[in-house]
Parts: C-alpha cells; structure tokens; sequence
C-alpha cells in the first residue's frame, strides 16, 4: 500500500513523500494545441520564470478543476492567441513521470478562425507564428528553449503533415 | 530581479517560490536514450509512484552532479538494458518549463552491444523491444502510458527513421 505525507499544499502543484520515500510532485493535467493555419503553427513567447528563460511554445495551460481537457484546450488557445477551431484530441503522456504526475494532453486545432477572449492577466506572451521545420531546426541548434509538449507535438505534426 | 525562497530540499528536487508567487521546481537534468536494434526500439518498463503505474518508457535517468551527460547517457543505457554503442545527441527540452527547470537531453544509441554494469538497486525494471509504430499506436489508444521524452523519440524516430 502506497501512502502520501504531504510537505507542501500550493497553488498549481503539491510535494509529498510517498511511504516515506519517493518525493512525488502532484501536479493538474495540462493541455497542448497544435493550430495549424496555412503551413506554419501557432507558437507563444513567454518569460518562465523556473527556467529563467523566454521559452518558444506550442500554447499550453492547465487544465482547471470541473474542466473537461478539451474545454481547456479551446480556452487556452482563445486565451493565448485569440484563435478557435475544430479540436481534435492527438495523444496523451506524461511530461516527467519518475516524479510528477501531470498528464500532457496534445490536441490538433483545425480550421482556425477568430475567438474573444480576454486573456489570463497572469500571462504576458506574444504569438508567433513558424513552420514545423524551422522551429525543429532552432530547437535541436539551441537557439530556442522548449517544451517536451511542444517537441512532441512538432514532431507529430512532421510525421502526419501529409495526412 | 527574481530571488527565490526555498520552502524544501529534498534527493531528487526543490522546491522554491520565485519573487514570493511563483511555485517553482528544481531537478536535476535527465537523459533519454533512443537504442535500436534491427527495427525495433528497446524500452523500459517499471513502477513509477508519480503516476501509480507502470509506464513503458525509452531508457531514462538523471544527470549526476559533475557528469557529462553523454556519460549519463551511455551510464544508463548500460545499467537498465545492458547495453552500449555509439551515442549522437539529438535535441534537448525542458520537460514541464510551466513549473520546472528539468532538460531532457535525447540521444540515439547506434551499434548497439553488450555492456557490463550493475543496476542501480533502486530500480526493478524489465526490458522489452518494440517497433516504434506499435508503441505509437499503443500509446494513442490509452494501452500504454509513457513519458513526454519518450514521446518525443519515437516522433524523432518516425520522423528519422529513413535516415
């Protein structure tokens, strides 16, 4: 029998031990979308303040308690690039399992087309926009910082692309 | 400026605030080995209390204080599968930037043989062999439950493997 003692109770993750041994980070699931629009994908700049960086990534966010992820994805991308379209769920991991529990839920937005929404006033992101190729080719030069969602993402899109 | 209040430090991770608000987790770098023989990939299967359950991910661990990381890498490839080889880094990734400073540090294994090392008493894991397409597939449909970094080596196999 597994058994949590918990060290800390924050606002998006708790630590515990779990039987007095492992430390274990409980963390809410988090969404992904891949919008594509002609042929380049939908990216959001923002400064991260764990990896004291401005990363380059897919848009991404947490999936709220009650939520369903799929009404998450389409806040998230209304919120971040003020965009909506027909989601269509990819796949789903876990972004670093020896130690935290978040899931990583990739969705594919098609046929994008204006949303409102008044962005989380939390976030200060810009969007931009580039070609699966190009962004892969920054990232393996280390020119940009990403995420495992992102990668995995583009990396989807370069294998179904001609789907 | 950010100043960070450490609220644990713990073996694998900390847990600090950033600037009194931002709940944020150090970790140590990880290193995931891409390890082909014929068609096949080879693959780790092993409890993760994280999660609950056993995940079936690409060979995995963390980077040492003061080690190379391709060390780390060939370190163990050679502890959970027994094997070395020729070893190419691929690309590199923060695994959940949103809250944590973990990279992921992907490399491909080639020219695989037998290595002799002890494994770390830690783990109980069993190895297992798969084409990447069927662990895709499996992984698609819920069958089996894996890691953002393993997720992003099958891509960057499938994506590579005419290479």
């Amino acid at each position: 029998m597994s058994e949590r003692s918990y060290l800390y109770r924050g606002r998006i993750l708790n630590l515990a031990l779990e039987n007095g041994r492992f430390e274990v980070v409980e963390h809410a699931p988090a969404v992904t979308i891949l919008a594509k629009r002609g042929g380049k994908l939908c990216f959001v700049r923002q400064y991260r303040p764990a990896v004291g960086a401005k990363t380059l990534e897919l848009p991404a966010g947490l999936v709220e308690p009650g939520e369903e992820p799929v009404e998450a994805a389409k806040r998230e991308l209304a919120e971040e690039a003020g965009l909506t379209g027909n989601f269509e769920h990819l796949v789903s991991f876990y972004t670093s399992p020896g130690f935290c529990n978040e899931l990583s839920i990739l969705y594919l937005a098609r046929d994008l087309s204006p949303a409102s929404a008044k962005p989380d006033d939390d976030e200060e992101l810009t969007v931009e926009w580039q070609t699966a190729k190009d962004m892969l080719e920054k990232v393996k030069l280390g020119l940009e910082a990403t995420s495992g969602s992102t990668m995995s993402g583009l990396l989807w899109y370069l294998n179904h692309a001609a789907d």
